[in-house]
């Protein structure tokens, strides 16, 4: 996979780049909406090109399970099977098998768990894991990790960060499929110095990309922009740097200053089919009262499809009604806010603006926040 | 409102014609998809628009129990509310209050009933349902009427009737808008005699459509078609005709071949979402599991969005997976199919050729059943 870097930001440590899969370019800094089983919830992919997405995130554990890898493999692959013409990545399956998945038992080899859905016995293995992504053939695979909690000892900490380092030895070699590239993550919950540790080892592996797991998992804002700040500069300067599952419109500002190029999170999604809006102000819950009867757009001056032709009003009645259309209308707003945000940020950098646009950023969205 | 037929056929009742309201020309026969809650459930308006739809349904019902009709009215009409550019029916609100509502006292005044969202008491008199739509602004609006059972006594249908007839007259004494046409509903139940009735004093109202109600309510199809071959043909000739509920893709075709003009019903929009799809040769149950490898659209030579993008093993995961999506792809290609059986009957009626068309409609839907 090509990375190149466009311009590096004068004061801080961000960066505006570029890489190409062979599903097409993607700019950095750059948001991956999450389409968990094949399709980003509600949307099209036509939309989601309308949007401004050129890359998308799927899941292995569920694509695995449901309708399966292999099925995907002979449907013509994940890009054919869900319509979708831009890039891919794919996790590796591991933070998913932590969270859903029932009865799981971890060691050297691997981990055995049931399945969510039906109770069904499996096992996912670094290898297993690399040939479901070569299976579902994902423009960007991961390597097979665990996702430590917050809070975890450091005992264990260490001990599954030495594992996933293992793991993702076991990965390259497994990997086979020259157009996917296979990214490292770093894990070492909110220590330093096995963070450290993981990066150095990993940096080693000499991988196309560099992720950082287990942030975002239930530790205080402050412990994670220590990490932030501590790992992100230390990974490997020309590869790209994607920092997973993270997060609200402040993460990815904080990240970006940070050096870091992707990110990937549900929450535009998901919040969305909460009733939850994102703005430049702050965000409102569209089921409140006082929008009933509130003609305007969700965010005066919005572009997205929702702003322009749907009042808040409209908006809170399909959600009270609970219509399907209120899910995909939310979505598109909050997933148009998320991408917006990153297309600025793209622009500041390259004007060499990036800080004034955060400090305007910051003032902008805790300014009017009393509207909600 | 201005109707013209356009041409009739030779051999049966069947007419092709063309009504206009202040938004805009409607082709008959016609479908009109069903947007119950001021959406039709899953779609924009814009995808309506593409799908070819003119005109769309609203349930005075659900939306003067939510949001509410003084509501839509300030927020500048149920167009505007919803966003649709084209015409709106609505109905009276006697259906659901009969279907949905609970404890519901009907007398000559109205209909007294609780809310089945919040248990909330209200009444529906003919001139309050008169006044919701003259408040939503649709541009045809329903006599209040009650829609009676499949079996009824005769003496209750034509107590019901006879009442139904005597709403209708304060319906049209309670009338103001004169950019919305105010329709009459034939009641009788299976009672030719009844049917007769109503229709000779609803007809001296001269209003300017008359729609047929109380059928596909469980009676057989054969008492269907019997009432509808005695009473369509007996409506005014020079206005719309508006069979109410009705029905599969054969009630259509039979419905037209009566001298029927408009339709409304849930079937293709409810079907989809429970993953009955619609094709020229039958149905299919997209969750069958002969579908999931199957890399084939829906329907071969379809041009729906779903069927030119989309395989049935992608819709089948779709829908095992309960995801969004599945809802409107089914919903696309479902409408698609309600509204292309209607252009391909009036290409024919335009042609003169409807009765070869219906031959070789009922041949292709049931040479290759067995696909499912
Ligand atoms: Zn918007
Ligand atoms: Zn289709």
């Amino acid at each position: 996979m090509h990375f190149e870097i466009i311009c590096r930001d004068k004061e801080v440590a961000a960066r505006r780049g570029r890489f190409r899969t062979s599903h097409g370019v993607v700019e950095t800094p750059v948001f991956m909406p999450v389409g968990t089983q094949g399709t980003v919830k509600s949307l099209t992919p036509q939309e989601l090109e309308e949007l401004g997405a050129r890359i998308i995130l799927g899941n292995t554990y569920h694509l695995y399970l449901r309708p399966g890898a292999e099925r995907i493999a002979r449907l013509g692959g994940l890009h054919r099977f869900m319509g979708w013409r831009g890039s891919i990545l794919t996790d590796s399956g591991g933070f998913q098998v932590f969270s859903l998945a029932k009865i799981r038992t971890i060691d050297e080899e691997g981990v055995a768990f049931q399945s969510h859905i039906d109770g069904s016995r499996h096992v996912i293995t670094p290898e297993k894991s690399v040939q479901i992504q070569e299976a579902l053939g994902s423009d960007i695979a991961m390597c097979f990790d665990e996702c430590t909690p917050y809070p975890v000892t450091y005992e264990y900490a260490k001990a599954s960060m030495e594992r996933t380092v293992r793991w993702a030895r076991r990965c390259l070699e497994a990997h086979r499929r020259e157009d996917q590239a296979l990214f490292g993550i770093v894990q070492g919950g909110t220590f330093l110095d096995l963070r450290r540790a993981c990066l150095e080892e990993l940096a080693a592996l000499d991988l196309p990309g560099y992720a950082i797991g287990s942030l975002s998992v239930g530790e205080p804002k402050e412990e994670m922009l220590a990490v932030l700040e501590e790992v992100t500069p230390a990974l490997p300067a020309g590869k790209p740097r994607y920092l997973m599952g993270v997060g609200t419109p402040e993460d990815l500002v904080e990240g970006v200053r940070c050096g870091v190029d992707m990110f990937d999170c549900v929450m535009p999604t998901r919040n969305a089919r909460n009733g939850m809006l994102f703005t430049s102000w702050g965000s409102i819950q569209i089921k409140n009262a006082r929008y009933a009867d509130d003609p305007r757009p969700v965010e005066e001056g919005c572009g997205c499809t929702t702003c322009r032709n749907f009042s808040r009003a409209y908006l809170r009645h399909l959600f009270m009604a609970r219509e399907l259309l209120a899910y995909r209308l939310n979505t598109i707003h909050n997933l148009h806010y998320y991408l917006g945000l990153m297309a600025e940020m793209r622009e500041s950098l390259e004007k060499g603006a990036f800080s004034q646009w955060r400090r305007r950023f910051y003032a902008r969205r805790q300014e009017t926040r009393q509207e909600d």
